[in-house]
């Protein structure tokens, strides 16, 4: 049976939650009485539609029904849950609750999505104060899992624990707040650092872009995957939290922020900090969690440097500057070196061993490089025109780990009309890693069809194919798999 | 000529340092009293060989060479800049550059680490205060390429403009911090955190663990990529940074956090915060950058999903939930549905299409699906079993876009001894759009080298080859590239 949800309230976060349950197989019932709401949600499913499911390695259950409702109380009907996410207006959301537990099941979850009231508060003028936790979600709902679940003594442990189990459902990481508290956890961060943020700006210090590079390009990357305190517990070492915190405590005083309502940093204080963060993080050594932190950093670096964002631009400006021109090459009787380089943590398995789909990553990149080389650069392609592989054949001869140097000799064995043949050998110094085979067809950006190469390229790849054929046929060529 | 920087005071930040120089191919000549120096400088130079290198696509240069010195006066020779890293004492600091000054280059750079002195404290009592700037860097030094650079008047704008340079050399990103402040600018970000963190703990609302989770899994996914004001300028809409302003300025005054020495919301800083925001941002439409912000998400997401840890072993734990479980089909002479999935956007180039490295990644998640429905799972593999890729012919016979629906077929052509011979078909719905066919060899993952698997295995890989064996042999099998 599929299962039902409402969605009282549209706009970003309405929607991205509509999007979470209609992605994950529930029916959605949308309750907004924005004219404009079927489109705004629209828009941000679309969003959704294009980014989570390929989240997952394995297929999501087949999408709900997404249906709109004029009427509160027909949205309500039936449903297992109810997110409530209208404006930040307490008597408006209490209004809201009477009308829904008029007409929706007891048994049904309502969440509120509220950045800053506390699950007491809306609960205070409702019929069933028991049906109602704060559920306080992150833009994009769609992509960020952290779900604030703050409950209060109202709610029965049975019904905290089934609103954990449909949050994690969907996808979501419920963190139960075990105290209320105005604007939870998370917000309580962001709050603190907008505040210093508009001081900077207002004491011209720094521009909002400086401060967006100040988080993006240092510690935004950290928290990303480990946060606040296991990232202070690595830069303790080994001597641990209590030493980071003995060391960084008397800055508590200093005018470093100016939030100056600060705890009192007593030994009581100290010891719970230390003793969390042995609990949360003791199982592994600092070595183990600096090579944790490192493989994930390398992971997301690489990651924003396949998109050409944020730090992963910077990166990609580095390789512009250090990399080698793509020119053909003065001897045109010899293999084109493509590509040298080290291989990256985000290549490799938990083993350091180098994944089979990465050999025809290199072997790609290197077909890239040749054809720069010929004169099929993004000016050309955006022109219309480019290759695409048809056929690879790839042998794997031997294995290679992560910061390995490797290098790419390329072969073409042929290079005539559409067609470009290309033969690749991967190497570490004098060891042959794998071959890649490879037959790429000229295409026309606009029809998808095969089409001949500008005459620029052409000539330039008959170059290289006449002066590679002299060469020696290369061990493995058009070979078919297991024949020797 | 290769370049060379002195490090003064090793330890997590100076090695880091020291890392860095090495591996973009400057000499490094290290200065520390701690006897121990060498060894903690090598294991942090260890971990930075790990991962550096790998980051870019291209070779960085080689490596210099590192020494180790037991004067400052021999450790300052000649070099181009002078990395100071000492305590964070102010005496001690200008000390060391009293020496350093007496022996080193007129026109080598100094920076200094210092998380929160300012430059114009730093060049105090030194004997060429023009030299000495503050080059303030995030651990791990060697990975994080934020470096704030905070000179004063007493330094050229030349000298700046070289240590830029030098900066951006060694593959750093130096954010200018135009007026000097305690703490520059990330740091009062970190340390109005860190205040509020420890609130939250004292006050018993959340423990480390918690609190790292509130961020890891929400709002530090964010920061990796896009910092604070840009975030908020999406969530504000098309009506822009001036929107959400307006929308969050009355927070200021309520408690949302305990630090509670807020600026005032006047007009002109509110004209200020929209003004920079508009220039940072303002030439991406909110559309532009939702989608820029979902692919960063999206491949930070699945980064982290590759290395099991944070929101991504989130994701892992997800998949296990919904995926199908591996076991042997009922109907034996039928193909082996392997693989059933959306094409994330990671796997697509900016116009949408899959990456040709990206097929293999899926018919090789194909292949171990199959390995773990013949019973070569985790646990097998740890037994110290497995099968390795030999050989690989993919044919690319069609083009497929992010989100798409895709399965794999995987017909087993042979099962015996130590081989396994796999042809996976990769179909959209109806659609053919590439197969690949895979020669396996069974190894014993202690010598590497081909052996004969369990008996379990051989008889389950055995069942689905005889199965298959009335199959009709698939289109494209054992062919070479080109022939038809």
């Amino acid at each position: 049976m599929t299962k039902s949800a409402a969605i009282i309230g549209g706009g970003v976060i309405g929607g991205g939650w509509a999007a979470r349950f209609l992605l994950m197989g529930w029916d959605v019932r949308v309750f907004d009485p924005d004219p404009e709401a079927q489109r705004k949600i629209g828009e941000v499913i679309d969003n959704a539609r294009r980014s989570l499911p390929g989240l997952s390695d394995v297929a999501l259950p087949d999408e709900g029904t997404l249906t709109f409702h004029s009427e509160m109380s027909d949205a309500v009907a039936g449903v297992a849950w109810i997110q409530e996410s209208v404006p930040e207006r307490l008597e408006l959301k209490r209004k809201v609750y009477q009308t829904l537990q008029a007409h929706c099941p007891r048994g049904a979850i309502i969440g509120s999505s509220t950045s800053g009231f506390k699950p007491s508060e809306l609960q205070g003028c409702a019929t069933r104060p028991e049906q109602i936790v704060v559920t306080h979600p992150f833009n994009p709902v769609y992509l960020l899992p952290l779900i604030e679940l703050v409950p209060t003594d109202k709610n029965a442990p049975e019904m905290v624990e089934a609103a954990k189990g449909i949050l994690t459902e969907i996808g979501m990481f419920p963190l139960h707040v075990r105290a209320e508290i105005d604007a939870h956890i998370a917000d309580r961060f962001l709050e603190a650092v907008w505040r210093e943020a508009l001081w900077l700006i207002k004491d011209g210090i720094a521009t909002t872009e400086e401060i967006d590079n100040a988080i993006r390009y240092g510690f935004g990357l950290r928290w990303a995957q480990m946060g606040l305190f296991e990232t202070y517990r690595i830069a303790g070492g080994e001597a641990g939290m209590r030493h980071f915190i003995e060391q960084f405590g008397p800055c508590l005083s200093w005018p470093w922020t100016k939030l100056m309502d600060v705890p009192d940093l007593t030994d009581d204080l100290i010891d719970k900090v230390a003793d969390q963060s042995d609990a949360q993080s003791g199982h592994m050594s600092i070595r183990e969690l600096e090579r944790a932190r490192d493989n994930n950093l390398v992971t997301i670096l690489r990651g924003l440097k396949a998109q050409d964002f944020g730090a992963g631009a910077l990166l990609n400006a580095q390789d512009k500057r250090i990399g080698a021109p793509a020119e053909m090459p003065a001897d045109l009787s010899k293999r084109v070196t493509t590509i040298r380089r080290a291989i990256p943590l985000d290549w490799t398995d938990y083993n350091g061993h180098m994944n089979e789909a990465r050999y025809l990553q290199a072997f790609g990149d290197a077909t890239d490089k040749l054809m720069e080389i010929i004169g099929c650069d993004a000016d050309y392609i955006a022109s219309g025109g480019s290759y695409f592989t048809a056929e690879t054949h790839i042998r794997h001869l031997d294995e290679v780990h992560a910061g390995a140097k490797i290098h790419i000799e390329t072969h073409v064995l042929e290079g005539k009309g559409k067609k470009m043949h290309l033969f690749h050998t991967m190497l570490a110094g004098e060891r042959v890693l794998a071959t890649g085979e490879h037959m790429l067809i000229h295409v026309s950006l606009e029809t998808r069809k095969a089409s001949e190469p500008a005459p620029h390229i052409a000539t330039a790849l008959g170059a290289l194919a006449d002066g590679h054929a002299s060469l020696p046929r290369p061990d493995g060529v058009g070979k078919a798999i297991g024949t020797r």
